[in-house]
């Protein structure tokens, strides 16, 4: 219970599911005791980028009633999106790149929203504010985020700094951002793959 | 119309009226035209800084309708402690050391809260994330804001942020902390000043 669990929201998208991971990640560096956590089932492209760069599916939780009594938000702040029972722990931060509303707590907390493409583009800020260096497994994860929410860089949404970002990130984890951007959003779109699970 | 007024809350305090000026300030230097206001009379607290580091009292607005479309909010979010036509704006960006409540934007923005005793201690990051050089003149505003709202680092709010912080600006200030720190806080209990303007 003295655990802080890190998740985004519901109906989990690759942002929200790799930024729970990577953001657990730095506060285990800043000596915080954090556990990455999913609201829900994950899609075949952040299926796709775990295994690519080799790391397990968060632990699935349905309410945060008896899991932890401080969590962390990121990819969303909006009550109706996040966990069942939110009202009733303390959220320590939000690190966020949406609309804030239906949102509020009690305490002062840290609470980081910037109008950019992707969660992960804020979150390579925090690893350089922190002095925290990024392991090339991690940047692997930050880049499908960021390849994920702005489409290639190709969304309305995406800014100069996701695109900075991204590059920095691809360089770190040794991939060609094209290729396997490509290959990432090919395997979310790829319909065979669901036939076979479904 | 075209400018990014900078508020803090209604009833200001030395943080809200300081931090104004210095985040447009900041704003500024990079390329936004920015103007600081306020919501309401100065206490004589905030007027023996402003007097000390040469600013003038920021302009008095009554409500944000008709005197700009987009805003920045420091010091506060709640809506019941700002302008009056908040709701008919952009928030284009809040900084702030409170809880979260009240608040609420139809688009992303730049939201930075911290558990943290200032407005100031947060604004001092920012101008070395952004790279910009901070002049004595608003060093001495910003310390003054740290001083007032942690009472001298004394109050239970007060983190070691803010104390370093408060060293920090001491020194570009040029001004002897505790020194400075009691004749400030003395001007705003000073009663004798009180009854002359009443
Ligand atoms: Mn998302
Ligand atoms: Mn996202
Ligand atoms: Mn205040
Ligand atoms: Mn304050």
């Amino acid at each position: 219970m003295s655990k802080t669990l890190v998740f985004g929201h519901k109906n989990p998208d690759t942002d929200t599911v790799t930024s729970a991971i990577v953001y657990a990640y730095l506060k285990q560096q800043l000596g915080v005791e954090a556990e990455a956590v999913r609201l829900g089932d994950l899609n075949n492209e952040t299926k796709f980028a775990l295994e690519k760069f080799d790391f397990e599916a968060p632990r699935f939780i349905s309410t945060v009633v008896g899991e932890a009594k401080q969590v962390i938000l990121v990819d969303h702040n909006e009550f109706q999106q996040s966990a069942d029972g939110i009202e009733e722990v303390q959220i320590t931060e939000v690190i966020d790149h949406h609309r804030v509303a239906n949102f509020q707590t009690a305490d002062p907390l840290y609470f980081r929203a910037e109008p950019v493409g992707c969660t992960a583009t804020i979150l390579n800020k925090l690893f350089k504010e922190n002095n925290v260096e990024i392991p090339a497994n991690i940047a692997g994860l930050m880049l499908s985020a960021i390849v994920s929410d702005t489409l290639l860089f190709k969304s309305p949404t995406c800014t100069e700094q996701d695109i900075k970002a991204g590059e920095e990130l691809a360089a770190i984890a040794g991939v060609d951002v094209a290729e396997y951007g490509l290959a990432m959003l090919k395997a979310g779109a790829d319909l065979s793959d669901k036939s076979l699970e479904d």
